[in-house]
């Protein structure tokens, strides 16, 4: 690759978008070229536009704080400016799918972190570890929306990455899982800034409904195949997830339990499958990309949020307490890094895998 | 009762022994008129022993705090002084089951907080509100052990008391409950004094291993029968749970899920299971039951540890979140204080079912 | 008192006035007849306007869960239905110092949580243990304003609660205090609900600026005197504080040091000053009033704002670590609880203070 | 530098231990080549002795996993293995004097993380930028002692770093500082592990008088002047800290207050001092030394610590909030990592010095 592609951030004030200015600093292939957010911001100078927003340690690399912020809505300067945008604005549902496709149609890859299009039966959700093919809707996504260039590909809520990606290692190995149960154990950042009070948090733990659903429906669906010109689900993987917030900065566990149908595989059998699996992104070796992405372990006091959400760089998923269980059959806990993995590191290898496929070019 | 009933306190300078202390400060039926401790406090004024070691708000009761502190192994002195004793000194196993064997030799009866004894078959883990049959098995401990009027109860671990309760309502009223799986939150009390480390917790969770089989073992017994002269636990009703310690000051939760054999009921049946049980305390009014025992609610931003742990002055169970599930049939969410309902409070109970039944005269 | 006095609660729905609401349940002076809120919530029944908000453990008391709410605008329906307002509702600076006049000038007496009016200089800061005499004003502002029956007085910031009260022991009892240092160590509850995010304070520390500018004018000002129709701040009394937001649900700190002009007095002196203090709502015993109100100890682990913080109900100001200093001479460190004796039970003393004088029938 | 310095580690299980294998990995001048523990870990492998206890994120760096731990009081394995020892084992007072000797008898450069030693008048306390010129009390110490190459330098508590390099800037650009009063905001890894209980600091603060003597008597140390074989201590800087435990991992606090004699600078000068302020180890470019040492902003929101500890590799100190004050003419906040600046990193500068003026060849 003799020259970066040049990349856009639709809502780069927010926390993901910090995120994302971050992550991409100094990124072997994009170049951040484009910044855009709420009329509020509209026209400054991004370092003063972030002046006292910006949550990250240190500033924000020099060269993207000089760049200008442009109103998310101008399609046109961004299709100026770059030929992939990372969408994280925050604006209602109905809003966001007129916007995002108004990117698509502009000529430009979108690749979301909004909740909006993930359901849309012909926009995938993506993990490049675990679905990849789906990207093979893409043509037949333009063709039915009559884009040309532009598209339009989703990742997942931060809350799921921690047990769909061993999930997906058992799957492919063969393993017929169906049924899982899963505590999600969610971290402060998920909620974004502000988000959730500390009057809330501290000394307490907090139900969050709102947020089984997505533990439901998406996994359903990154798991599911594609049919003609749209995805269908997988609805024999049955789910049920409690999701609660706990006062942890960043790093979302999951207690998990599952079954396996036909002949039950030993733990050391299990334990190799987490141990070996390699996704698409490890054998091509994409920039982002773990190595490996499962980090398995029999320390018994091991996954910790706060010691092992880093591992990868954030992009690993620490897998451990791994056992049998009277049960359903099985049980392990796993844990990953939900704004890096979980958002803004999981777009940008979706984005690599994109390049690597020849969407992007 | 034209009297109270003098009890003893051993490990009256430990966590549990400060909830004590502080619990029966006015209790109708009770007074504490013998405290035992380590060989290192034993002989000094009780207010003097706990000087640099109370963590209660405020200051130990006055009288309470004029009392000498005897040896914990100092059954001699206790037989002049009580007629219970409740139980929570730490030692060895081994000690512990020696020594709380030869204050039931003694003429006491002993209502234990340690686990030693749990698993004993004669000995039974009462919740006064599920299980007070078992204490018929108190004649037939006797007679085996050369006792005369002494006898070893015990109460279950802290962990288990959030989901046993709503699960006792739904077994008592026929429904046939055979699996279950809990995420168990626990909080930093459950550890005793230091307990966790502030590093370990602060922005953290923590597997905590070694509760689980608790979790498994105590309920499969608490549910047990009485045969004969031993209790025979419920093999049959399968558990799984995965413990974590959180950063909570008090307030066990439990995220269950359970499935039922035949019928399937629909949620509104289990709720009013749940808003109409009353067990045995309930029904004679004891001094420390809670009204109700189990406070359910549809509010789905609860329970909360914070704002729910003390309903009931701690000894009532807040249920939330039931639902149903498309694996294994039904979830919900307890929680309990473990420290209160969970230990000396739940002690205190069963002492005044001991009481009403005419075990303690 | 043969008839309950008749009170109102203004911004009844925010976290303040839940205080009051719970604070004045069984009041033996005062009934709540009167709650007033935004707009948005005028109208309801309180229950049904608070269910998503009722922050306080347990419910809302169930007499007040039935009143109505009315727009917090209407005074014409407060002057029907009570004698005196407790003001906490959120306006800007100009929209409050007029709904406040409002208020007074239809007769009402109005005690203000809020800052606007603080520094005027014909309204008292009042705080009952410290300048029961400036109430004297209240004829005076009648007289100036042309209001008939009504007045305002004030209440404090919640910040400085902790060392003016100790500082009033020591002036009172004839020490010359004229340089005074803090680092005040303020509880998240201090910023309302939701206040501080829990990004920002889990694992970290927040510089709070705005306040310390109130840490110096309000002090200056409570140790003011009345001079014709105006209290005059004490110029003299020099006061430097640094606030820091802290991880603690409730409860400021204060670190303090100060110099003494003259001769300099033994700790043993300044330790009686403490332990004997009682100002007029001790000696009238007024009903909210902490006996004593300044708890001192030499325990050089304490104070700690979660065994101390409710100390005499929440309304005593707990001291320790009191010691010679090498520079300006003295310091100790105090607590309060910035909810109770900081914001809705220091208003409620004031109120049973203005009684007790004669200024409220 | 050809070959590394090969270096030794006492107490390299501990926590300040770890961190010195961690920050020693790849270090340009220093090879780790002896590791030493308590009797109970010698003779096993550094990661099987570490096994359980590792709590930095990550794993030991493999080379030193394989490295023997010898028993901390075999001086005569050291005295083969390297030629400088940090030395921060748990012993009484006596003990460290004892076999910090023995350390330096052997001939070796012991770089104490110890309080023992700090307070004799023949051993320096060093912080590199502050006061590098009292090394020259070395040859004077080894006459004295008798020893030929080995000697004992010490770094200061953790609790000092954040208040002393500021105010050490400001002295060495002329201003006379009589007077400084400061509230250190002192982090959980101050206390080590386990250190203080989860129970004490969540929704709390504890105080910490122990650490108030050290923030006294250590700053005039290392203010203090080489006269003849001893340090004199400059008793006229009068200092006066009130410690508290507050819930933040990493990262201590100070909130200072301090007088100028004579002419009071503007704060746009003491700006400047603190933005040129360089001392020996930048001038020299040591490879520990941050650049710039000190981090100076007027953003009123810093310093914080989960924001700014990092800074500098965890070497820098943030100095912020600065301003003039009613009492005592100025104040500012700083904030340093403990455990970085505050003890291992502080002692690799200080060796680093040591290395660069020839005391260590």
């Amino acid at each position: 690759m003799n020259e970066k592609i040049p990349v856009g951030i639709l809502g780069a004030t927010g926390m993901v978008g910090q995120n994302y200015v971050s992550l991409l600093e100094n990124h072997p292939w994009f170049e951040v070229t484009f910044l855009a957010a709420s009329e509020h911001s509209a026209g400054q100078e991004y370092a003063s536009a972030i002046k006292k927003r910006w949550r990250m340690p240190g500033k924000p690399p020099e060269a993207v704080g000089k760049l200008p912020v442009f109103n998310v809505k101008d399609t046109a300067s961004a299709q100026k400016k770059c030929r992939l945008v990372f969408s994280a604005f925050s604006m209602s549902k109905n809003e966001t799918l007129q916007l995002e496709r108004e990117y698509a149609a502009a000529g430009m890859a979108v690749i979301s972190n909004n909740s909006a299009h993930r359901l849309k039966d012909n926009v995938p959700i993506i993990m490049p570890e675990v679905n990849p093919e789906l990207l093979e809707i893409i043509p037949g996504q333009q063709q039915k929306e009559g884009w040309n260039k532009g598209f339009i590909v989703t990742k997942p809520n931060c809350g799921v990455q921690s047990y769909v990606l061993p999930v997906a290692a058992l799957k492919k190995s063969g393993l017929k899982i169906d049924q899982i149960i899963t505590t999600n154990l969610q971290a402060l950042s998920g909620a974004g800034y502000p988000g959730q009070s500390a009057l809330d948090v501290l000394d307490n733990l907090i139900p969050l409904p709102s947020e089984e659903e997505k533990a439901f429906n998406e996994p359903q669906k990154i798991f599911g195949k594609l049919e003609g010109d749209r995805i269908v689900s997988d609805q024999n993987l049955k789910i049920s997830s409690n999701c609660v917030r706990v006062p942890v900065i960043d790093g979302h566990s999951s207690c998990v339990w599952f079954s396996v149908q036909g002949a039950q595989p030993e733990i050391a059998e299990i334990e190799d499958i987490f141990r070996n699996f390699r996704g698409v992104p490890q054998e091509q070796n994409l920039p982002s990309a773990p190595q490996p992405v499962l980090r398995y372990t029999r320390d018994p006091s091991h996954p910790q949020p706060r010691l092992d959400r880093n591992a990868g760089n954030g992009m690993a998923v620490t897998i451990g307490r791994l056992q049998k269980a009277p049960v359903l059959g099985y049980r392990f806990t796993a844990l990953s890094h939900n704004t890096l993995r979980g958002a803004a590191g999981g777009a940008i290898l979706t984005a690599e895998l994109l390049v690597s496929r020849g969407y992007v070019a």
